[in-house]
C-alpha cells in the first residue's frame, strides 16, 4: 500500500509483501526494523559497532520488536514508548545525547505493522471487521536515522517535548481526534517559545492526524489564534493517495517515521524545503485501558529540521 | 508484602492495600506512580510546573500507569520502556539531560503492581495459579526521583547503558536467568569504560535478579574474571525477608525503584554509604512475544551514585 502511494520513490525499500517470510507479523515487524537499521548503517558507512547509543521504540506491548532489534543491532540500547509519536522522540532525545556531548553517533529508530497493530489494538485482520469512517490504517513500514554530531546533511535545530492532553475521547477508531489537542499544545508552545510563526517553515509536520484530526487540529489551534496556511501537510495524508482505501488516513509510529526520514529527508537533500517543523504525534492508551473505559490521551513532539 | 519487609521504615509511605480504593488495579497503579510524584515534588519544595521533564515508564503494555499519571503531573513527558530496568533508565536520561544543558529540573519514575503484573504477563491473581520455585513477586509501589542542576543529595556521576543480551532463556517464570547475562554484560562493560574494581563501591547492586539471577550472575560474571564480593547485593533479595512468601524474591520497576530511591537514597543521607553501583535490570518480551515462542532477552543500565 505505501509502495503504491505517492511517496513511494523516496523509500529505500519497498516490501513486496506483509510477510517478509517470518512465521508472524510481529517477527516480519522486527525483520523490518532490523533492515531499516543495518540500511541506515550502511548509507552513512558505519558498522553497528560505532552506534554508541540505539534509541527505539514501536507500538507493541513492550516494545518488543525494537528490542529484538537492538539484540541484533547490539549497540546500548534504550527503548521509548511515545505510541506514533515515537519517531520524533527518538530524534529528540538522540539529537539531545549528541549535542550534550554524551555521543557522537546514535541510531534512532521507530516502526509499525498494519497486522501486528490491528491484533494489538482492535480486532486480527483475519476477523475482517469494517473500518469506521474514521479510523485510519497504520503504516507498515520502519525508519532509522544516523544521528551525527558531524556531518553535512539536514541537522536537528531545536525540540518541544509535549504534554499528555486529554480531551475526554474515548473511540479507539478515532486516534486522529485524540491526537489533535496534543499537536495543538505542543505547536502552540513551540511557536511561542521560539518565538516563531506557522510561515517561519517551508513546511508545518503533523504526524497522523488523518484527515478527521487535522480538522480538528484546525479547530483547537483557531481557540488559540493560530491558522496554518498552504505549508502545512500530515504524514498521514500524505502517505497514501486519496484513491487507495485508507479510511481517514495512515497512521502508525512508522508513518510520521518513513515520510519524515524518507520522503522529507530526501526533499531536503534535493534542496526542496529547507526548515520542516515536524511534530509526531501519539494516543496513550492499550487495549485493556480502552476495555477498563478510559479515555485515550495523545502527546506530541515537536523537531525543527534544517539544511542549510 | 514491602511494608512488613526489613526496609519498611525507609519507604515515605506504605500502602494500607493494593487498591488504593480503585476500581481497577491498573487505576491503582496509576493512583500509586501519581502520589509517588506529587511526595518527591513535595520533598524538593516544587510544583509541577517546576518541571522540565518527566521521564518515566512501567511494565504494563503501552505503560498506560506512567502515562495516565504524567496527564496529572502535566510536565513535558518523555515515555520510556525498559522492563524492570526503568528506574535506571529514567534516571540515566534524566541525569544526561541536566548534564547536556537542557534542563534544570527533571522528574523520574517507575512504578510496579503485583494485580497488574501477572494478569500482563502471567495469569490473572483470581486463577491462584502456583508460582514455580524460580518466579519472583512483582512489588508493588512506585519512585520518583526529583534530579535538578544544583543541590547537596546523592549525585548520579556515571552511567553505563546496556545492549540487549539474550542466552536463549524462555521461561517467563525465571526472569532472574534472562537478566542475570545483561548484568554481567553491563557490569563488565562498566568496570572496564571505568577502570574501576567492584570493590571502588560501597554497594554494587543489582536490579531484581532475585535467588536464581543472582546465582546465574556470579557464574557468569567467572567466566569474565569477575568476582563480586559482600557489598554486592540484589534489591531483590533486600525488600523482602527471608521468612516472607515471596518465592526467589522481588522483581518489577518498583523493585530497584524504591529500594535505591527509598533505602539507598536515605543510607546515604545518614551517611552509612557514599558511592553505589546501581544496576537495574530488564526482561524484554511481551505476553504475545512469549506465547509465539520467543525466548526472553534481557538488558541492564547501570549508574553510579555518589554522596559527597
Amino acid at each position: 500500500m505505501e509502495g503504491k502511494g505517492p511517496l513511494a520513490s523516496d523509500f529505500d525499500v519497498i516490501l513486496p509483501d506483509l510477510a517478509m517470510g517470518q512465521r508472524t507479523p510481529e517477527r516480519a515487524e522486527t525483520k523490518i526494523l532490523e533492515e531499516a537499521c543495518n540500511i541506515a548503517l550502511s548509507a552513512a558507512n558505519l558498522k553497528p559497532e560505532d552506534l554508541e547509543y540505539m534509541l527505539a521504540g514501536d507500538l507493541l506491548s513492550q516494545i518488543i520488536s525494537s528490542s529484538f532489534a537492538a539484540r541484533q543491532i547490539t549497540a546500548p540500547y534504550l527503548g521509548l514508548y511515545g505510541a506514533c509519536s515515537t519517531a520524533a522522540e527518538s530524534l529528540i532525545l538522540g539529537a539531545m545525547l549528541i549535542d550534550g556531548g554524551f555521543a557522537d553517533t546514535v541510531l534512532a529508530a521507530t516502526s509499525s505493522h498494519y497486522q501486528t497493530a490491528e491484533r494489538q489494538y482492535r480486532y486480527p485482520i483475519e476477523l475482517n471487521i469494517q473500518r469506521k469512517v474514521t479510523a485510519q490504517v497504520t503504516v507498515t513500514g520502519a525508519s532509522a536515522a544516523i544521528l551525527k554530531s558531524q556531518g553535512t546533511g539536514p541537522r536537528i535545530t531545536c525540540a518541544t517535548v509535549g504534554r499528555v492532553i486529554d480531551l475526554g475521547i474515548k473511540d479507539s477508531s478515532d486516534m486522529g481526534s485524540a491526537m489533535a489537542p496534543a499537536a495543538a499544545d505542543t505547536l502552540f508552545w513551540h511557536l511561542s517559545d521560539t518565538n516563531t510563526r506557522p510561515e517561519d517553515y517551508d513546511l508545518v509536520l503533523t504526524g497522523d492526524l488523518g484527515r478527521v484530526g487535522t480538522v480538528m487540529l484546525g479547530e483547537v489551534l483557531k481557540d488559540k489564534g493560530i491558522v496554518l496556511g498552504p505549508n502545512y501537510n500530515d504524514c498521514g495524508l500524505m502517505i497514501f493517495s486519496q484513491d487507495q482505501d485508507v479510511g481517514a488516513g495512515g497512521s502508525g509510529c512508522a508513518c510520521s517515521g518513513v515520510v519524515a526520514m524518507g520522503h522529507i529527508y530526501k526533499s531536503m537533500l534535493r534542496g526542496l524545503i529547507k526548515k520542516v517543523l515536524l511534530i509526531s504525534t501519539g494516543a496513550l492508551f492499550s487495549p485493556l485501558s480502552f476495555q477498563q473505559g478510559e479515555t485515550i490521551p495523545g502527546i506530541a513532539h515537536a523537531l525543527v529540521i534544517e539544511q542549510a
